[in-house]
């Protein structure tokens, strides 16, 4: 399985991935799952995936084969004017590679389906995320709930729900995010590091900033140590039973 | 769906459970999950159930039956002499029902399955927790893994995994039970109040100390304020990226 997030704040967005990848559980292996595609000025486009390893690394690779083709592609990154249209495209991809595989798969009764989230910002329109489901139709989030998620979604969903609001900072979101992976992967063991995490600035056009964290990262050890700390000194503080001495 | 769950510490067990039932998200209703069988100084029976709920009110009027016919009955919670029987007994109970309705479900495309935890304690034995299967088996909880959870598992088991051990109090378990279901109850619809929570004192043999949250209980509402308090403060302390200032 895989956990991957994206959130979209006022001030920008944040993705996040973990880089488990299992074909059952006696074959494991990292891979990263955070694509990015900038040209500073004009287009910031972010792509998390989750789902058959196959189907999105086929999915990426024709992204890149389009992007290479330039204006004889009928459609590439570089030529669309909302993100929207990148949404579709990543959804007709993903399409296309699970037909190709159909029959086959359906013998093997393995899955082929490939979810993707798709982040960023054209220059002039505004920062958006978008989530694509394996059969090609997709969703943006909303005010209300400014954050989408692939993969193991539920062990790290509480801590977004009581934290995110739009007006969190990019940074203050981006540290919900890890705290939501963390949460994830001591949970569940298809979910692994190192984790990756983009920050982008609304605006800016600019290469988001990237970082790799793995477990032995002293930023990301500092932070589960302050977390578990934080929550057993929250722990201690909850109101005692009527039975209980020291009420 | 439904969120009970069951903790084995070293001074008792805790039980909690959620009362939401569903049909569909049109058809919701209030029903508890909890079935306490107690006679004192002899034993202690606390029964748990998800899924199903014609599944489920069937295997506990199976159980009163046989309760009912006394040493007639070929087999009931008096008659048991380890906790593991009475697991067994359950498992049969459920599938018994499962059967009855299986072809008519087959049919209709939708579920019978049903699940149970089965805890307590027998005059002379250890308290013990148990999970039934649908399929009638069963596992109990480890040293290890001082918990088992039915239901919308998912979303409160990070909690359980950060603050449960042999040697946490029956209290503090429980309001990390209670924790554990009201993060689910925030991410999840299918989960509501009121919550229930006994209270087993290990080698009492008595009535579970229980109650019954309401939203609007004072107890879950001082609960609830904490722990998000706390859950901010401890976001509050985590550390700053290199380039944010107030590192």
């Amino acid at each position: 399985m895989t956990y991957c997030l994206a959130i979209k704040v006022n001030k920008g967005l944040v993705f996040a991935s973990d880089s488990r990848t299992n074909a059952g559980v006696d074959y494991v292996t990292t891979y990263g799952k955070m694509h990015r595609f900038v040209w500073p000025g004009d287009r910031v486009c972010i792509l998390l995936s989750a789902g058959s390893l196959a189907t999105t690394q086929a999915a990426v690779n024709l992204i890149n084969k389009d992007l290479e083709e330039g204006d004889d592609a009928e459609f590439n990154l570089r030529q669309a004017k909302h993100l929207y249209e990148i949404a579709h495209y990543v959804g007709k991809l993903v399409q296309r590679e699970q037909r190709l595989h159909e029959k086959a798969v359906e013998k093997s009764n393995i899955s082929v389906e490939a979810r993707f989230i798709v982040g960023g910002q054209i220059a002039g329109r505004e920062p958006e995320i978008y989530l694509v489901y394996p059969q090609g139709n997709y969703i943006s989030a909303s005010s209300e709930t400014p954050y989408l998620q692939i993969g193991e979604n539920k062990y790290g969903k509480p801590i977004l729900d009581r934290i995110i609001t739009q007006d969190t900072s990019p940074e203050d979101a981006a540290r919900c995010a890890l705290v939501s992976l963390d949460s994830t992967m001591r949970s569940n063991i298809s979910v692994g590091p190192p984790m990756e995490l983009a920050i982008y600035a609304a605006d800016s056009l600019e290469e988001p900033r990237h970082m790799s964290l793995k477990l032995a990262s002293p930023f990301y050890k500092t932070l589960q140590k302050r977390w578990n700390e934080g929550l057993k000194r929250a722990f201690n503080r909850l109101p005692r039973f009527d039975w209980e001495e020291n009420k």
